[in-house]
């Protein structure tokens, strides 16, 4: 039997959710992936990246089976990252324990049973606030305008390839305001669901 | 100052958010207002039930000031039964610490500073397992039929009066799927959570 357990995390912008998911992991003593260590578990996987960079100029990836992706060959540059990502999640979640942040992980592991996921959400002044120090962003209005447009492209790609609500809470195990225990208690609120959840204690 | 705290709990119908809710102000020793309640609640304000039965037979309830509801002699029963309920929730807001299930009370009080915020959620399978079991429900499509009116009844009542999604993350601090550690996981879980917020140990 597989004991291995994933961490899905998907975040509002500005909400902490990075930090806290990578703050998680190390706790946990967990391997962390965020979109660049995805593509490096893809190059470790054999899938290169250059060949996803240069996608649409190749024929379909062996690594994919097409049949479970109907139209492939035709499918855009994005289109095939994100097959070819999900499969290397999937493959990451037989592997090892992980934390996952973003990739849609939640719905690519949506049959897998040691999956808990999770959304990390910050009211908007809060998350306004945060974003504006971490930048330097001067203009309060300018650092609001950063978050909603970083929100939205969360969003889009998120519903693009799931048909599912961006943050909705059909396929979340549990949504968090983090302003409310701030990010160290946040961490330390998830792990205890972690832990619990997976007799870890 | 006030060091009063809510918690204010909404939850699917079928997910155990009940019994969470009460289990929770007990293991918390505060108190814990349900539908019935509040109508003693609002007894107890000198609000009388009769009085609200017969609300559509009656001038406009001094104790509401008409100024926040403008219309309110025009509101139905339901109206009516509404802004008194909420006014006997902001009244127990000042007063007590207490669990306050369902009434929109996330709305109500989302001025007062010291309220959690708290969704109960659970799979559809299970709530439907749950509710068959419970009210010896023999045929599954029977007890699915039962929890899905049940979810349109406080979708609806929900979204009338607040204009908000029923569940929606915008207003909640935690959203938790109760299948996720049992109901009394869940309320440990959750009894963490309050204990955190409000330095209670």
């Amino acid at each position: 039997m597989n004991n291995n357990y994933i961490i899905a995390i998907g975040r509002e912008y500005g909400s902490g959710g990075y930090e806290i998911g990578k703050k998680l992991s190390e706790k946990l003593g967990i391997g962390f992936y965020d979109k660049n260590l995805i593509d490096v578990a893809a190059e470790k996987s054999g899938i290169h990246i250059e060949m996803l960079n240069k996608a649409d100029e190749k024929p379909a990836n062996p690594l994919v089976n097409p049949f479970l992706h109907p139209g492939y060959e035709n499918g855009t540059v994005n289109d095939r990252l994100f097959w070819t990502q999900s499969e290397v999640i999937r493959d990451l979640a037989d592997k090892e324990s992980c934390v996952i942040m973003g990739r849609c992980a939640d719905f690519v592991l949506r049959e897998h049973e040691n999956v808990l996921t999770i959304f990390i959400q910050a009211p908007l002044k809060n998350r306004v606030e945060r974003i504006a120090e971490k930048y330097l962003i001067e203009i309060p209005a300018e650092a609001k305008k950063e978050v909603l447009r970083n929100d939205k492209i969360r969003r889009s790609y998120y519903q693009f390839y799931t048909d599912g609500k961006w943050g909705g809470r059909e396929r979340k195990d549990l949504i968090i305001n983090s302003s409310v225990l701030g990010i160290d208690g946040t961490v330390d609120f998830i792990k205890e669901f972690v832990e619990k959840r997976f007799n870890l204690k």
